[in-house]
């Protein structure tokens, strides 16, 4: 039972696919923790302190020590927590795929999915094709295999699952339909959700996360 | 002698960072391999084939399997020749902080870095701030250690040290003074060139990397 002594609190934001990575990670090995939302127009003292450098959420506080940027707190909760859910595989070679995958998830399917409700014109059309060509090579890495993992809910699921509930949105900025032009990633998202309480429960339901990608639109002055 | 019968052929370019990296930590475990010069402008077939993704250099061929993207190509090799001049400290917490601080580097010091040989006016001066920011921050994490990794040359060592390469240009562009600035990361760059021969025999000098740069800003048309 030492681990329900540990201190273990996450600095995140609902809407936030980065901070929904922890949160799966955390809910897959069973750890339990103190979540606390920020309000990120307004950062506490408590995340300007733990995460100087970028003042991002996530920010994982281990025992008053803060581990910071997503893919490396879901790196460490599975090194912390290797008894249960390995997202990894044991081979380098299957391992450095996975850190690949995630890192371009990171690298290029983030920024050309937020141009998709951000940027106009040549910006948004060059981001937009961009976007659809991240998911089909998404989609032929997934190829026939249940999971990015293989058999089992790995790194690059967790690295990719949260976007999901931000499709709404990607699907009406971007003009385009998920699941009928990716059928095998739209299989792989329901298979997630219904076979893994860490990804259902952490989910929010696409039309809140519409609501607020309306919002934003609105701050940015692109919608009235 | 099983390591000598493996292939391993690597794809990089003289002037590249990211390769130096990978070169160093090969060094490091005194892994022999095949260097393979790629001309950028007209990149092989075989770069082409083993990173359709990003069809960027350096590129790790292993017995015929790529790993590509120098940070993940490091992690591999320090998991694949684990036996010998370890880049990561066992502890998950040391480590997660390695990854964070490798991490900022790929993400700031490299794109503040580029801007100033690349950029004009007001961009120029804002990267040129956030560039001597990042040293700042990297000088204060260094603090009175020997090495980012301690005692020991670890993974932050081997990711910031070929930018050394290219600080004629930085400094030249960015109009600063390494040395005078900050004095315990000048020192770093000595003992790491002083007791490390993967970094002294890895690195170009820097007169060639700064005639380089200097025939990059003719073609990208800033300078005549």
């Amino acid at each position: 039972m030492a681990e329900q002594q540990e201190q273990l609190i996450l600095l995140d934001f609902w809407a936030s696919m980065f901070g929904m990575r922890v949160r799966i990670a955390l809910a897959e090995k069973g750890i339990p923790y103190e979540y606390r939302e920020e309000d990120l127009r307004n950062k506490s003292q408590l995340l300007l302190d733990m995460n100087p450098v970028h003042k991002k959420i996530p920010v994982l506080i281990h025992n008053g020590k803060p581990i910071c940027e997503s893919s490396i707190i879901v790196q460490y909760i599975d090194e912390v927590w290797s008894h249960k859910a390995p997202l990894f595989p044991s081979d380098p070679l299957h391992k450095a795929r996975a850190r690949f995958w995630a890192d371009f998830i990171d690298k290029k399917l983030y920024q050309t999915g937020r141009n998709l409700y951000t940027a106009k014109g040549e910006e948004h059309e060059a981001s937009r094709n961009e976007f659809l060509e991240c998911l089909k090579l998404l989609e032929g890495e997934l190829g026939d295999k249940p999971y990015f993992g293989g058999e089992t809910f790995g790194y690059v699921d967790v690295s990719l699952i949260p976007f999901y509930s931000w499709f709404q949105a990607y699907e009406t900025f971007g003009n385009f339909n998920f699941e009928h032009e990716y059928p095998k990633l739209f299989a792989w998202v329901k298979r997630c959700i219904q076979n893994k309480e860490s990804v259902s429960k952490t989910l929010p339901e696409s039309p809140k996360v519409f609501a607020f990608v309306q919002h934003l639109r609105k701050r940015f002055g692109i919608e009235d």
